[in-house]
């Protein structure tokens, strides 16, 4: 039986998570250089193309077309979907009624293309597009439908088939694996020329603010939606995830005051995005509380995992791809093992009196990690065969818009015509 | 009975609809020229204003008051809503429930905003803005409304009245009316002046892709909303909207790679709006592997329909309203009529043995082709009695900005003031 | 029961309205100056952090745990929603089902931070953002949390406790509130320095015109929301809405055009918020056609209030929070005391023979002013108590956003780097 109810809220949040990758173009498009405005973007939207695309030929087979360990099937049987008619449910048991499995499948999929579009705020300002596009296909296939399969698949690794570790809404799937991977690919493309020399300006903070806005208002729909019913459970994950970006927005305004004398609203942006992250493997398994705890400490957190990685180790991660999804990820999914309550959902953690949750959350991890980093050395390697990945110094120096895509953001902004 | 699940959706997916228009203005502000940015939006801002209080005078009397062939009724009798009751259901003998008339005519008066804000792609740069106003409203009346109760309207011509054509979410109605009209329009008024020899110069890329964004996210409501209930169609709708989007993007961004050697934002935003508008009449009839099709070849049909109308016969269509809507539209109600299948809804196509189908299409095409050209000429010539359409010379090479609106965009962008 | 169209209706809501005040932010900053247009986005940014915070430790249990006159409970029982467990019903009862508390608190929750965030329009360019904030958390405990309880807590004063005055979505609460509270702290504050020698140039009216996008679009869910469940008061609601804001959009326009010969797009924008502001005490108490009566006469009533106001009365209102929030929600409640129809929801008003409830509006109305002034006045006291208020008269001249947040909205937007 179909939940008429259900329905609409999956299909709408899906249109909500689908806004979040223009939303990420904006933010990136915002923080990085005027010169690659076009290219950051573009890194976004292209993936969408690509990720659906993609999504309808494997991507949907792979992740939740079977019961594998680590992926779901790869016979190719559902692609285009064939195979799943109209009417077929995700739970056709279900006491309340179900959605359509499409409804799923179209939400799943929404999920497949903004994280990929996430690893492409660490590789800013030297990556060919036409590489990047490559790897992104690669990386999907990859690393994330296997990933996606082994956390939410019937019988995967990391979830219900071995495991039993707790991811609610993609702190390994989505953030762990992006930020890692763009950690890596950072590390194997090597800095910006001139990184230790230039101070980088930011090019646009309003675009930082319309992206983030598009993200928050999208990430209701990641959460929430990732309940997969309009019930209890959806309005809980509602409400941590929206106090958790707010409770990180208010210790990062705070960091910025003490370090710098004043509140900044990049880093007020910062600290959402930090804290949606923080909260998202836990949205629908940590109590309220906890979820102000895990915003007010994942900034800091974040915060100071940036400057380690950029300053310290002097990491090119242009726009913090690794410090906050990576970074922000790992903690969120072992504050879920902390945290968790199995009245909520999902298993008591560590001060429910149940510390082996926590074990799993950091084995769980580990693996996700395994496999960013095994997977994008192996896209990686694949893609340097179609070429040279990095642009030319002059092209780097020109920057991407003009020589990756033809095109200047404002090509009349300064003139009348 | 009143189904809340239905009732949420579609109240939603009219906000998402709603936003479309103003996406519309960015997407032709980003094209369009600097000096022309403020009344590129205005154009589209200011048809909501008027078309939501024509609706209520005149709208939903003339498109779903009443039986007609060609409109619904006349009587004046549903002015503001009157004879609606606010409990009223749409189908009160539905089996599962229904939504209120309310909900029902609130949707369907977004498509008559977006559709004639659509025309004014067409004439960029040259048109009063008195005379644009008063031809949108007279264009609703004379062209919108009729078509709209003809294909979806109780008894309606080109619907189930009499030809029996699909039409899921307005290639007829909202793609093909406004692309055409927006042609005959632009023939009307002629070129810019030194159309031929200036390189016109877009004005802002970003714009161009959050105009792009909003579209995408409200075209879902759309498309998924046209099914009018929160269910197994809806979520097929929303599945070939996102992928013959995605298709079109990237078919799209293959022809700029070899064209011009790169892909770029512009044309993957074109794309999109190409596959959206492509799968816009079948997206509730045709399966999901036909939505590959039509997204990867509507790309190529727009990409050389605008060269042909743009570059070959010289017609300014400014912003490529005919070359994108009008030629897409036509395109995905033919590909409606092959891919077709009753089993999804409507009637079997072509490939599923019935060549008929693809018939009507064709002549639903032409007659919406029809009403969309004498329509226009009828308005035209009426906007013409109040007064010179076009704007003086001086004006227009000022920029309308200043001329019609007395707006610069950004007055003070390069001072601190 | 849970009922999970309403459920997923008001979730979704929960999410519009949200997205309101990052929309606000765009407006704030696209009609202030070039050097404080951070510093306006910031003001609307930095109350979704605090503002949810606070919402969490003391908000709900002033505004909805308890059943006093003025607040709901002082207690801090309910300090992250303890005491309220995830599957608490807000109706146990209602026989059609109902939605969470949580989900309605979240709800609630969006209100409390558009609200303050308005204020922050009249004081545009002089007050440090430090001592806004401050000012800001203590007027959402003093002024906020009462009067949301006072309106529509369970025994509130001007609701069902005492007065039974109408407030559908937030008339008095929301923009009386803030409009009046704003007017008198830029009393306080004093004008900005050169203020009847500048005149001051708006920064960016396509910010303007995405922030009005966005505001309209999250108003639907603010005030379709307010009906609670996915029915015919919030398809009636929903429809009240949009009329009111297109004819205010017309109406304004054509004010423009008389008093200026052009209508403006900063004009339309402004009238569609007016229209909006206007309908939100009535939108599910009032008919139609009244909707499109009130958004015709709100934008005369604003459009000379904000002319007396800054004109003629000198006030500094910079962004007109009083003049279209204030003014436009005092002629709201009264036309709601004139229109309402008890059919619809609520009570009759005066042209359905009951004068009386005019007479609770204007009470209610008087009320919600003397709570906001007295409220403004001592959070003004103790704010002052923290030190300085206005910023110095070098940091003014230099602007906000580098005084207050040590940003440039645009570092690199000349150059290429």
């Amino acid at each position: 039986m179909l939940n008429a109810g259900d329905t609409a809220f999956i299909i709408i949040c899906t249109a909500l998570v689908m806004i979040m990758t223009p939303g990420l173009g904006f933010f990136y498009g915002g923080l990085g250089r005027r010169k690659n405005v076009v290219n950051n973007m573009m890194a976004s939207i292209g993936v969408m193309g690509l990720g659906i695309v993609l999504w309808m030929v494997l991507g949907y087979s792979m992740a939740f077309g079977g019961e594998g360990f680590v992926i779901g099937s790869w016979s190719f049987e559902h692609i285009g979907h064939s195979g799943v008619a109209m009417a077929d449910l995700l739970d056709p048991e279900a006491e309340g009624g179900s959605i359509p499995i499409l409804v799923f499948s179209a939400f799943q999929m929404m999920f497949a293309l903004i994280t990929p579009a996430i690893i492409t705020g660490s590789i800013g300002g030297r990556m060919k597009y036409k590489s990047l596009f490559i790897f992104l296909g690669l990386w999907s296939i990859i690393v994330y439908y296997p990933l996606a399969h082994m956390v939410w698949g019937s019988g995967g690794l990391l979830g219900g088939g071995w495991l039993g570790s707790l991811d609610f809404a993609g702190g390994n799937v989505v953030h762990i694996s992006s930020g890692v991977s763009g950690l890596v690919l950072c590390l194997l493309l090597g800095k910006r020329r001139g990184y230790n020399n230039i101070n980088y300006r930011v090019h646009n903070i309003p675009f930082v603010m319309i992206g983030m806005a598009l993200l928050w208002f999208g990430w209701f729909g990641f959460n929430a939606g990732s309940a997969l019913a309009a019930g209890e459970l959806a309005g809980h994950a509602f409400m941590t995830t929206a106090v958790s970006a707010a409770a990180a927005m208010v210790s990062w305004m705070l960091i910025d005051t003490i370090k710098q004398g004043k509140p900044t609203l990049i880093g007020a942006c910062t600290g959402v995005i930090a804290g949606l992250v923080g909260i998202t493997p836990g949205a629908g398994f940590v109590p309220i509380y906890a979820s102000l705890i895990i915003g007010l400490v994942v900034s800091p957190v974040c915060y100071f995992g940036i400057t380690l990685v950029k300053k310290t180790l002097k990491i090119d991660d242009a726009l913090d791809a690794f410090g906050c999804h990576g970074i922000g990820g790992i903690f969120g999914g072992i504050m879920t093992g902390v945290f968790a309550q199995a009245a909520i959902g999902g298993a008591d953690g560590l001060v429910y009196g149940n510390p082996e949750q926590l074990l799993k959350q950091v084995i769980a991890i580990l693996i996700s990690i395994g496999v960013a980093v095994v997977g994008t050395l192996v896209c990686y390697a694949i893609t340097r065969a179609f070429g040279p990945i990095r642009v030319a110094e002059k092209d780097e120096s020109i920057g991407l818009d003009l020589t990756q895509h033809g095109e200047h953001a404002y090509p009349s902004f300064n003139g009348l015509d």
